[in-house]
């Protein structure tokens, strides 16, 4: 699976970060992979896939975590250019109730008329609807001055090898039927035998799962979601110290609440994002290594802050890796 | 006068032009100067304006010219980020009817609560209001796919000179009476005589004047309200070549067309600008140069092609100047 941030400030954009949205999508061999998905869509993000090799044209769905400008006002205008590209399939748009009248209100005032249709789904109505053909998605409800959700991507389907020791023990001469049970054809013998796929393949790896959290100020709302899952991405605005200042008020959590709840998890890796834009390189500005430093005190896994254009890919052994930036120019 | 490109694209951001958006104010002596306006606000002109020295706090008043969203997706995250920012003072937004409606149902769908108020003016009442203290603003209705309108700045006042010559003839002395006639105040002399401004200020210099058109397929409609302004800008979308391809369902004006009007109207500044995407840098692309060559075909003036983040600034004699461009790197 791989994932790039499109956005990583919270609230406003600043001159190097842009507000949130999550590009994702699996690494299947199969003509699925070449769709995409999106997570949060906040303004500016059509601008940020100007500068990467995601296509509009491939995007088969969009989830939003929650209403506030900076995760979901981009989505007029990315809806307006698929548009103009003559796009015609489908788009999924997932979200909280409010999200139908808010796109289809602006499309009436701003008499936006789109070449392919929208399938709204409900956030609380997603359990057992297949938006993505690859992943199954799940929502997990947060805490936030609004309803705000996180949403897991779990592989549907993992590669399976053949039991091949039991099939040379039973008789099973290689060739077409070892293929036809490899792809999950069922196989009838010269013997009259019925061979299911599922009775000789061995038990597949653990299938990859990303979870993507919305504003949160309880972590560890995640901690059932999370322990089965290989990556965590997750809001640390600020630090404790920060948090202390501002008050509780804004919902927010700090590096110290998302690390713990994730260490507590057992997630492997963590990734952080959402920071105020407080945190500005150099000026001498409070620097994003406090809130860091402040994360690696009480997790143990893999730690990573992401910047805009940061490319994630999580292998199929569950390693992450951070790739080399795409989209040239951060800024 | 001055004023700046955020936004040179029509329909869709490019790598190096964002969707439609201009700063504008007047550069007199007075406090007001500080105030400027935005007319139109795409999707990430509050990006842009992170890039140059405009702030929102002075923002006085934002104008749409119309309802399509290259030209007002920027505003809900603008507000937002603007309110973010503890911003008190009112702010104007002049636009079509649909404005309103759709702000507020932006607003009410997002939660987004403002710490100032929204004057609303629909651009059909504007005559009379005074919107801006220093500047006269005036809308002329243009012919496009849904309702859209240029807008005309034009300064309230200018400096006037004391009429020194008959001061003296007329026996009144240098000193105090001269500067509060100066400054426009009423002066009883010593022996009763009473002395009006306006009686003793010679004729000021001709107001400076800037129309910012919206989408237009008919700049001709301008031709009266162009006569004694000092710059046109002015949407030319493509060349005769390419809208005679397009077609005219668009409805938008060839490089041709709005240099003709505004050789016709006798506008001594034709800044040109809206320009399609498929006029990109190099790559084998369209040339912007075709559009700029077709306007020099018809158009004597001072011509420019803006780019974003040019700077442009209009002196007293009515001279239209280009800035070394700010915001540092355009893209």
């Amino acid at each position: 699976m791989e994932f790039q941030f499109l956005g990583t400030s919270s609230g406003t954009p600043s001159k190097s970060r842009n507000v949130t949205a999550l590009a994702l999508r699996s690494l299947g061999a199969s003509r699925a992979a070449r769709h995409w998905s999106l997570v949060d869509c906040g303004e500016g993000t059509q601008h940020r896939i100007l500068r990467t090799p995601w296509s509009l044209n491939d995007l088969a769905a969009i989830f939003i975590t929650h209403m506030h400008g900076d995760h979901c006002y981009g989505l007029p205008g990315l809806l307006a250019s698929a548009g103009m590209m003559n796009r015609t399939a489908p788009l999924a748009l997932v979200g909280p109730a409010p999200l139908r009248p808010f796109v289809e209100g602006v499309m009436a005032t701003t008499e936006l008329g789109l070449p392919f249709p929208i399938a709204f789904v409900d956030v609380t109505a997603l359990e057992g609807v297949e938006v993505l053909p690859d992943l199954v998605v799940r929502a997990t409800a947060l805490s936030h001055r609004m309803p705000c959700w996180a949403y897991s991507f779990t592989e549907r389907q993992v590669e399976r090898k053949l039991d091949t020791a039991r099939l040379d023990a039973a008789g099973v001469a290689r060739g077409e039927a070892w293929g036809a049970l490899q792809h999950g054809r069922e196989v009838v013998l010269a013997d009259g035998r019925v061979l299911r796929p599922e009775d000789w393949l061995l038990p597949g790896r653990k299938p990859r799962k990303v979870i993507v959290g919305g504003d949160n100020d309880t972590p560890g709302l995640l901690a059932e979601e999370a322990r089965d899952a290989g990556v965590l991405i997750h809001e640390a605005t600020y630090t404790e110290a920060v948090l202390r200042k501002v008050g509780p008020g804004p919902r927010h959590s700090s590096a110290r609440m998302t690390a713990s709840a994730a260490a507590a998890a057992g997630v492997p890796n963590l990734v952080l994002t959402h920071f105020s834009p407080r945190y500005q390189d150099g000026e001498g500005a409070p620097s994003i290594r406090e809130v860091e430093d402040e994360a690696r005190e009480v997790y143990r896994g893999q730690l990573f802050l992401a910047r805009d254009f940061d490319r994630f890919e999580l292998d199929r052994e569950g390693q992450l890796h951070r790739r080399p930036r795409e989209g040239g120019n951060p800024s």
